[in-house]
């Protein structure tokens, strides 16, 4: 073999009428009165090689025998295409190398589907063949990008004084959060290692130890029921500091992102990212993490419509509750009422129990409410700034399922309506969360975060009477729509930690068995700390411009957790049960192997 | 809080007279005639910090209230120490800081132990209270050391057009190598992931996918059981490449290398490192992985003894074994007959039956056997260039015997006679390697790498016929005596690969089951690749000077494979058991919590 000179989708002026010698993957062979054409392609690339019989017939021979996704090397000399042969579409389209030798080093049998973007190939046959579809340019580019991602991101922790440092993957088993997997021991009968949801505990205590800035991107694991963009194992950029306010952790991830946006997208962004608290995210845009490319808020009219005989809205506001409304801009006509109950099935989703609606018409508010509106129409379209032509839609319940249920909506409409500006990238702090949530079912709080987020100092005296109302020192960094990554401010003496147990509904046996080792840490002067997570999945994927993280990742699992490449996970064999003293309890289901 | 201007331990000459801000950890209080002096800590190292009355009163007295590893701020003004409170042994010891301003940040009870190196604490203490004991200065100076080798590994492979890609920790379990840890999975009842041995396959499939360079630092698991630098999860830096031959492999490894020796080491190696093949390290230092850093080579007299009537040395022959010997140059007087019936025994350990020896005098070889060996005494001293005053020590058995017998008593004899350069890394890379070993146990062969090492090409026909003669395109890179890495080319054809597991004793139907996907990727141009993987941990470790992985690992387990800090692995819930589907069938020992 020779050594490659340059990747074929690097081919550039540079290399004109220079010999290189590549290698990769036969794209396509066209043969055309006697010379041959290989389209080859490498990682970088596609770059169009060009065999004729008077450089060389034992190389045109070779070349001619040469079939899709065979593996070669070739040497000659870079040329310039002819006018009308330029391939503007190319990166490499106004040059091709003309051969004057070839080596096949690997055949190929015809693969199951063609290397091409934009194949309809199931996602199915797309796993299970994934170093084939890894192989389509997209991909290709997909796992470059993640590369420079990843690498924007170490250089600019590394220089901002950052320690890459590794903490364990077999630890152990907490309460809190989402379920664990667990991995039994074989030295420890009838005990588990688990694998972590995130290094959560093991960055604090590395403040503790005196560390003073971590990170490391890390891979997490959850055992949850599978949702588009969620995956058993996802990677977390983990960062923690100590002696740093939230504002000025703040700071550092935004250096970090901007490295990245510059690197990664060359977009200089200058400006430090807005900042919104909790409740008016909830109040203005119906989520926690909103997507601000576009404006259509959330409107307010509990006020306006307090006297309006519509039993929907009386008992709404009689309950506590609020009525908003959202005024789809010039979309009155874009929506058939078959249109408009197929968005009431999906607010029914978010809990929801209908979708009230009006169009604005010269002659006033027309649609199925329209008749208890007729004394507030006024009022109502001076409140929504509504013009002929605009659809309103409104929620009327409690502020928790308006906001879910508009919030939801308005995204829907924001897409079908094509109000989003796809090429930006609008980064955002939510700040000030709710130190908990009311988990109806549990009849206890959780944490809106975990438990180891640091009240706002005025609401810690409220976190045994008053939960409901503590605000946490807690922020989640939002793109377009997506939660980027959130973070907080930790509790870092013994009292606060324990009372949030106790608030948590631990007892104390438990809270030692569990905590004991981190309860104890605080004891021996752990400094103030506080840190951030930021999903590396999702990132890569917004910046690809993906909307599920199974294409910035190379060896995904499906819907079902299963790897259809390897067929993970899979029985194993009685011996390797008996060793670590385990039973199968179910009936083995065959069909899933 | 205010901003920290720098980090403790790096105030230096460029701060003299300027006002800083400090935070750490109060190492050590003095109180001398009124004036406090703290000495402060932080991951840098230590400074000193001075109260006086003059300065602030008010400081003062919060100050003279500080316990050691309180975490305070400090502000204050950097002044040279007096010429007689100049302390030599401190990076910081000609200055000291001026304080007017104190804040406590966190209090701390006494520790268990003091944050000092040499502290006489036992491993199981330094481990429960891992956040203490990576306070001290030699932990957190490892823990910087480490982060500094990843991070020069990282920028030497990214400036080498290497992609850092992320493969499963979820992954399948296979029936080749050491024991898997495994993943119960809750969705399909009976099955189970595993966690990677390595990412050897995976890496293998992004060659096939023509990612061409690969890397990542990542983790690796193995249950097995544990030595001193054996941890059940290990680091790895994990290397794959296309179209290069070994030879340009391993040239990007000792430029890998030779970065991290300059970044971390600050050690300069420009020339190649040396290679020496498998057999040539067996036969002169009976270890495939020797040290290098002192001579004392095996010498082969099987020759030079063949007509001696001593029992030993005959039956070895016989049997087709070899007789060599060590001169351990003027050792004679340093070995007692009870320090040599030691020897004996720790040979003893390796397979040997036991340690002939003579010692060299005047008047010819004494020792227990030297009456057997008064004929060929001449020959004896010439082939060992030995002298007055040497001690020579032989071995008698098989090759394979009195390779690791002989190995081990060199290793051993060159730290008790102090022949080893303790500032000196010598790199090696033994090449040439047998494919298979020969387990007589599970009578069969099993690779001496892994199955997926590329025989020599012109050992390929010998695959079926003749295992024991092939030699593998393997290499491994040797440190101090360590095993660094190996790697090797792989197969890339599945008539080779299908002809190894046979070799292995496969079934085809196990075959395909187990690596079905890897055979099928085959078949779809693979392109000719080949790697290394280096140890992490043993790399930091050596580079560091300790003698255990453990001290360049922040959370590591105990020889149990258990985290005496958090107590993983630890028991679940019968609800965490349920949903696995699975039953405990021993009695659970409760010590073991």
């Amino acid at each position: 073999m020779a050594k490659r000179t340059v990747y074929c989708g690097l081919v550039d002026e540079s290399y004109l009428e220079q010999r290189v010698t590549l290698k990769g993957w036969v794209q396509k062979r066209r043969d055309l009165g006697g010379v041959v054409f290989l389209d080859l392609r490498d990682r970088e690339g596609i770059v169009q090689v060009v065999f004729n019989p008077e450089t060389s017939k034992e190389a045109l021979a070779i070349a001619d025998s040469c079939r899709s996704e065979y593996v070669i090397e070739v040497s000659g000399m870079v040329i310039k295409r002819s006018d009308a042969a330029i391939n503007p579409k190319m990166k490499t389209g106004e040059f091709e190398v003309l051969a004057d030798k070839i080596e096949i080093l690997s055949k190929a049998k015809t693969p199951p589907f063609t290397i091409e973007d934009d194949q309809q190939v199931s996602d199915e046959v797309r796993m299970k063949y994934r170093y084939l579809d890894l192989r389509r340019p997209k991909m290709a580019q997909n796992m470059l990008l993640r590369t420079k991602t990843t690498r924007a991101i170490r250089r600019y922790l590394d220089d901002n004084d950052f320690l890459d440092i590794e903490t364990p993957y077999l630890a152990k088993s907490t309460p809190e959060g989402a379920r664990d997997y667990l991995v039994p021991s074989r030295v420890h009968p009838g005990h588990f290692y688990a694998l972590p949801q995130s290094p959560q505990i093991f960055k604090q205590l590395l403040m503790a130890a005196g560390m003073d800035r971590y990170y490391q991107i890390v891979r997490c694991f959850r055992d949850e029921d599978l949702r588009g963009d969620r995956q058993p194992e996802f990677t977390q950029v983990d960062i923690e500091t100590t002696f740093l306010t939230a504002e000025e952790i703040q700071t550092y991830t935004e250096g970090l992102i901007q490295a990245v946006m510059k690197e990664v997208k060359g977009i200089e962004i200058t400006e430090a990212f807005p900042r919104m608290t909790w409740q008016e995210a909830m109040d203005r845009f119906g989520s926690d993490k909103p997507d601000t490319r576009f404006a259509m808020e959330l409107i307010d009219l509990s006020e306006t419509v307090k006297d309006v005989e519509f039993k929907v809205f009386q008992m709404a506001l009689e309950q506590g509750g609020v009525v908003k409304a959202l005024n789809a801009k010039g979309a009155a006509s874009r929506y058939s009422r078959k249109d408009m109950d197929q968005l009431g099935q999906y607010v029914g989703q978010f809990g929801a129990k209908g979708l009230a609606w009006v169009k604005v018409e010269e002659d006033g508010l027309k649609g199925p409410i329209a008749k208890f509106l007729v004394d507030a129409t006024d009022d109502i379209v001076a409140a929504t700034n509504a013009e002929v032509g605009d659809l309103l839609l409104f929620g009327a319940d409690s502020f928790e399922v308006v906001s879910a249920a508009l919030g939801a909506l308005r995204n829907r409409l924001g897409a079908e309506l094509e109000l989003i500006d796809q090429t930006a990238f609008n980064f955002l702090w939510v700040v000030d969360w709710p130190q908990f949530e009311y988990d109806a079912e549990a009849g206890r709080f959780v944490s809106a975060h975990h438990p180891f987020t640091m009240p706002k100092a005025s609401d810690v005296e409220k976190l045994a009477t008053d939960p409901q109302s503590v605000h946490a020192e807690a922020y989640d960094i939002v793109l377009n729509g997506y939660e980027l990554g959130g973070g907080s401010l930790r509790i870092h003496t013994r009292e606060v930690q324990e009372q949030m147990f106790k608030t948590l509904g631990f007892a104390p046996r438990e809270m030692q068995e569990q905590f004991g080792f981190l309860l104890d840490a605080l004891d021996y002067g752990f400094p103030p700390h506080g840190g951030i997570a930021l999903g590396l999945d999702r990132f890569a994927m917004l910046l690809a411009g993906e909307d599920n993280i199974r294409e910035v990742i190379a060896f995904p699992k499906n819907g079902r957790a299963i790897d259809p490449m390897s067929q993970a996970p899979s029985s194993v064999s009685p011996l390797q049960l008996y060793e670590l003293n385990l039973d199968i309890t179910a009936e083995l289901d065959e069909t899933d192997e």
